[in-house]
């Protein structure tokens, strides 16, 4: 993907708090549904340092011109699906028109600041209204770990490495960062036990996934060749794939996960575009000898070239005890989307395949992304090594899995000599206690 | 569930075609969306034989009064989400007062025979938006034939006797009744390939189910209750959950079926509403001695008293020589809905208990429905014993899995003694070939 002047790391914003903003410089501009006490009507914005920018009063401010009017239109228009459904080529006017009038020195300074909001006071959606969501599972370091707890003559089964595993999840519990999340009860059973009982889960945990905004989408029975993936994905955001592992462990067989993880599903509120991120793209990471190559249907010389990401992945637990004691959060992981087996692109065209129809808003997970090491694994199920291993924080209290009260926060940036910094802001969620 | 003066078998309705109709008598009253080739906008109409009344036509011509009207209004409506959450009681006054407006003899004959359509000049559409599929596999024996073809050691897992068994479905690719099925292509591997390929699937398969469309729902983090499941259910309707069994085999592991079912999902247009079921319910059979009983959140008086149907469920194949022919379907199997391990109230409880939100026009499917016995099995899987026995039709041909313009047909019929026959209508679909 080239890069243009909006990639620019020189160039800097009249909006003072976006320079050398560690999520939200002008290099970035990524969309979301927002609304606040005076405005309460949700409506289309971007980030921009600590503010945002409400793209439905700017439209009024008549700023915009051609192609980047019409997206204006549809982006200051919560949900945003229909701003998804317009594809690359409206997506790109809007950028690149906002980041010349964001630009230090330009003349629209006065038309726009008035439609700045603080960020802070903002009280941020859903930004599209998802009508499919899907999980993969294209970490393969979490797949090795997670399959040798549960299956440890067999980590990783034969199609790992072949098939995109992938399976459906729920769209009503999608919450928007900041929602508080009810820890579920649910049947659980272990080895000792004879028979399963009913009562809140014991072993609650997180995923850390990315998540990805589908575009135009096809139409149910034409499949998305892998040359054309790359034209139906919107963006990414960071996603927290709550899992209850005791739930999981009795349900999973054979239809796989349900109530384990459908029970709630946190994301951040920023559309971070396939534009901001073209800095961070990277070569499919080499295959170790003896792999098989992806079949033809997943393989094209562009997405293997750049299909991948270099972001890094940050996730922080922060305890009832930690935020008494006035301590910061503790960081449970640093990793990286480098680790993941498949190219998102891989994982769009593989899922249309058999010609099942992606829509504008729907959601897909990656999976969670662990890296090769325990520094950089993406649950507690392998931090705690499936709970034998406790986590000892600054406190002086342990963990293996969630209490109550605690606040998981994932973070994700791009970082890269020669490309200005970006990030996607958090998805948090506070553990409550069962209903 | 008590009867009442709508289901009393004698009455008799002045649309004729209704009087002793197979599916859509005077005492069935299935609510729908259609539209025709002069009313091409989607709308709300009730199933009277082989008419259809058009609820906004009926609602213009001023015949409801009370709550029935306050029904028709919503009912009118496509899609019909407003009219699901509305519930019971709205649904109820509707029936009733439908019922005295199309009885014999009734005044409003006059308004309401210029809202009548017919019924074969209708084009019916998946009646309300579906938020979220979920598919369970409620179907016992359904569940130990197809285990014993994938794990010979063990048919029936140990948690199948516990826990309704379930997973998410797609709910993009859910088609209405009529609508063509493209075969889906994706990676299949047999035991004596060392490596997949892509390619057309060679083991279509259907499979027979029960369609469950959700009323009004709960909020995320609220069960329901095991005594109130019933008020979340609005009606039901006959479900194809169209399967690949090769693609199935081979990436069902670790986390379910996924591109093997989500290619397509038909379904019958009519919602059957719980009011016109009642004379079919039945007691939950009795469980084998030594068997689990449910666990507490599982169980109700009222729901193990007549939470179960006595439905008959038929599957007829055609196929393009059979209709050459001029011969007739081709029937696979007539079975019942009694062979259900879980009742509907409990699958709604289950999916809920952890509190997952279901919104109104969710639908779940009742996983396929066997009967013991080989000539009430509702898999080609399963009659055809995993491809290995095939089936002979009229023509002469064979069959094991579907060829390419093979049309199925599933029907399900209530009769009782003293009870008037309904039936759900149908839903077909024809295969065409791979793209």
């Amino acid at each position: 993907m080239t890069l243009d002047e909006t990639h620019d790391p020189a160039r800097r914003s009249w909006v003072a708090s976006a320079n050398g903003h560690a999520d939200f410089p002008i290099q970035n501009l990524p969309l979301g549904v927002f609304s606040t006490e005076n405005g309460p009507t949700a409506r289309g914005g971007v980030a921009i340092g600590d503010q945002v920018l409400d793209l439905a009063a700017a439209r009024r401010a008549d700023v915009f011109t051609g192609d980047a009017e019409e997206a204006a239109t549809l982006a200051a228009e919560a949900p945003l699906n229909a701003f998804l459904a317009a594809g690359a080529g409206l997506r790109r006017a809007l950028r690149a028109q906002l980041s010349s009038l964001l630009t230090e020195g330009a003349s629209a300074r006065v038309a726009l600041e008035p439609c700045l909001v603080d960020r802070a006071a903002c009280t941020m959606h859903v930004p599209a209204t998802i009508g499919d969501y899907t999980d993969f599972y294209a970490g393969i370091h979490h797949a090795v770990n997670v399959g040798r707890q549960f299956r440890p003559d067999q980590p990783l089964l034969p199609n790992y490495k072949h098939v995109p595993i992938g399976y459906h999840g729920r769209g009503s519990s999608i919450v928007v960062s900041g929602t508080p999340v009810r820890r579920p009860q649910g049947q659980r059973k272990v080895p000792t036990d004879d028979v399963p009982t009913f009562g809140p889960s014991r072993r609650l945990d997180y995923e850390l996934e990315l998540g990805i905004w589908i575009g135009p989408g096809n139409e149910l029975g034409e499949p998305i060749a892998i040359g054309d993936a790359r034209a139906h994905i919107a963006g990414l955001c960071l996603l927290n794939d709550w899992s209850a592992r005791d739930l999981q462990a009795w349900e999973y067989q054979p239809l796989g996960p349900f109530l384990a993880k459908n029970f709630a599903t946190s994301i951040s509120p920023w559309i971070v575009t396939p534009e901001a991120l073209a800095p961070f793209r990277i070569a499919q990471p080499p295959r170790p000898a003896g792999d098989p190559a992806p079949l033809p249907y997943l393989t094209d010389a562009h997405d293997q070239a750049e299909g991948a990401f270099e972001l890094e992945l940050e996730v922080l637990l922060h305890t009832p005890c930690l935020k008494a004691a006035n301590l910061p959060p503790h960081r449970l992981s640093i990793g990286s989307t480098r680790h993941l087996f498949w190219t998102i692109g891989q994982l769009v065209t593989h899922h249309a395949s058999n010609g099942c129809n992606l829509r504008p808003g729907d959601l897909l997970g990656t999976g969670t992304i662990s890296a090769p090491t325990p520094d950089g694994f993406g649950s507690l199920l392998e931090i705690s090594a499936g709970g034998t291993a406790p986590v000892t924080l600054a406190s002086g209290h342990t963990r293996t899995f969630l209490d109550d009260g605690d606040e998981v926060i994932f973070r994700a940036r791009g970082r890269r000599d020669g490309a200005a910094s970006i990030g996607f802001g958090e998805v948090r969620g506070t553990v409550n206690a069962a209903g």
